[in-house]
């Protein structure tokens, strides 16, 4: 299902970034990094719901407002407590959203559709995770140190605001498209990236279909935290059951850190990886004319230790969103 | 935040109950209930997963389709595992949300909203709740048998799923109001009539002032899950707080179950527990013509056992949609 929006543009965004993030190659274009863990809180999840409150409250000071009409937001944590507590922060009407590490290109297609509907102006939709809070929830906490195998991703610490309205801007939020649930019947918690590759690749089909586009369409296509194993998978698997090729495409899971002198196995994951890659990099990108026509393809993993426990597989989902330049 | 909808209807709903529920003063008025908590299933989990795709399934079969453009989704278990698998089973483009207890009136708003601007025709919304999966994670396993103070609540076990379009029916949602998030301080896990209650009557007012319309306008308002003493909270802090007094108001939770034998404490409460007595017996109300207009107020406690363990309080949140009926 594919959305088409007329007058829905990012005005300004906003990425706040910890300490493995400070270290990669793309630091330079966020906003704020940290160099530890816990920015001066006392527990890891105050770390992120304070990530996650100045990374809204820095994109409100970059487009110069106090409010937007709606806070549209989720996280990795049980309950989306960071979201929570930000929105409690916040004081404006809040929808809290959850579909894992799709939950960045979720929130843009409810806040477009908001807005090119006219019920809104303006809305701020927000993503976050944090490796020590989502590692300790999801496996073990990260101070057990136990050992990982290589197609495992490393859960990116960072927070992401986008000011999303109709006020024109250079970036236009041109469609979106929302997936549906995928499972390949992976029981695999260390190979996040097998289990979103297909997800992804249904997405991806669906909306060049929905559109009646050709891959050839857009100038850089990027799944949101597959990592290096993940992403040749999806490129395998868009030639084999969709034969489409998959050539100026890339993983923001790849492109987060430096995979040789990092220390983070297959890559970056997490629902704030994809924006931070995006909200930074690619954006500056586009603004400098390099790219013109860019599709996000956020992809999530509805992991729940619950039922992996009770020996079941990983379902997996992923939402696109197209950004177009306007001059 | 108040969306005013022209052209979206709810074409029919489907509730699937428990064994409390069963036993309770509307159990007739339910599509089906079962007599005990695992309905044939493994495990809880699985039983909840079972009772939500039951619950869509029976929609799906009462308005004659196969089928709606989009699911929208929660529940109260991390991750919404209930909503993701019953998304995988239905095939269709979902997406998942959490606003606990609240959230089936967050589905409400947001399916309104894309079907009245003409992106979408038409929806499922759905939420569930368990008794047995949600009070081994949010306090302790029901098993363990340990006593509850008079003003806990008792989670609904129930699924319940509204098909929403544009094609009229005699029960049109009117408009939607998007809550914002209270917080007064309780730390106490066992009484969330108490923490939700402020948060339903900052909706109530926003949606009074949003609308301009008066408190008699409505013929019934209905709150989800405060049970005895927080439906006092909410009638004491609407008169001191707003100088409005609820007159024709109700609280699912006091009416879901026959409180007086019944032993659930000081009501329901869990996602399931406004529609399920909306869906059915209030539905039924104003097809009867008894009732006109009617504000549903869900209530949502914001409960994280890591923050609660972190000795944080609580919040609240609560959305607000006004049905009529039109000839």
């Amino acid at each position: 299902m594919t959305f088409n929006f007329k007058n829905v543009y990012i005005n300004d965004v906003a990425t706040i970034a910890g300490p493995y993030e400070k270290k990669g190659p793309i630091s330079k274009y966020f906003d704020k990094s940290y160099s530890d863990f816990y920015f001066g809180e006392k527990t890891f999840e105050d770390a992120e719901v304070k990530m996650l409150s100045e990374s809204v409250n820095k994109v409100l000071e970059k487009v110069g407002k106090d409010s937007a009409d709606v806070f549209i937001s989720g996280d990795l944590l049980n309950q989306i407590i960071s979201s929570n507590l930000t929105a409690l922060n916040l004081n404006i009407p809040y929808l809290g959203i959850y579909n894992a590490c799709t939950t960045s290109t979720e929130g843009l297609i409810l806040a477009s559709s908001l807005i090119d509907s006219k019920k809104i102006k303006s809305a701020i939709t927000s993503v976050s995770s944090h490796n020590c809070t989502s590692e300790r929830q999801f496996r073990y906490p990260v101070e057990y140190g136990g050992s990982k195998p290589k197609v495992m991703t490393f859960t990116s610490t960072g927070a992401c605001s986008a000011y999303v309205s109709n006020q024109k801007s250079n970036i236009k939020i041109e469609s979106g498209t929302i997936g549906r649930v995928v499972d390949m019947g992976i029981k695999d918690v260390y190979n996040m990236g097998g289990v979103m590759a297909p997800a992804a690749a249904q997405t991806i089909y669906d909306h060049l279909k929905d559109t009646n586009r050709d891959i050839s369409y857009y100038d850089l296509i990027v799944t949101g935290d597959l990592g290096i194993y993940g992403k040749e998978i999806l490129k395998k698997y868009m030639q084999e059951v969709y034969n489409i090729e998959l050539k100026k495409y890339n993983d923001c899971g790849v492109m987060l850190y430096d995979l040789e002198n990092q220390d983070v196995y297959a890559g970056a994951s997490g629902p704030a990886c994809l924006p931070l890659v995006s909200y930074s990099l690619i954006l500056k990108r586009m603004m400098k004319g390099e790219l013109k026509r860019v599709l996000l393809v956020a992809t999530g993993a509805l992991h729940s230790p619950t039922l992996v426990n009770q020996k079941k597989s990983i379902p997996a989902l992923s939402h696109a969103i197209s950004l177009e330049v306007v001059e």
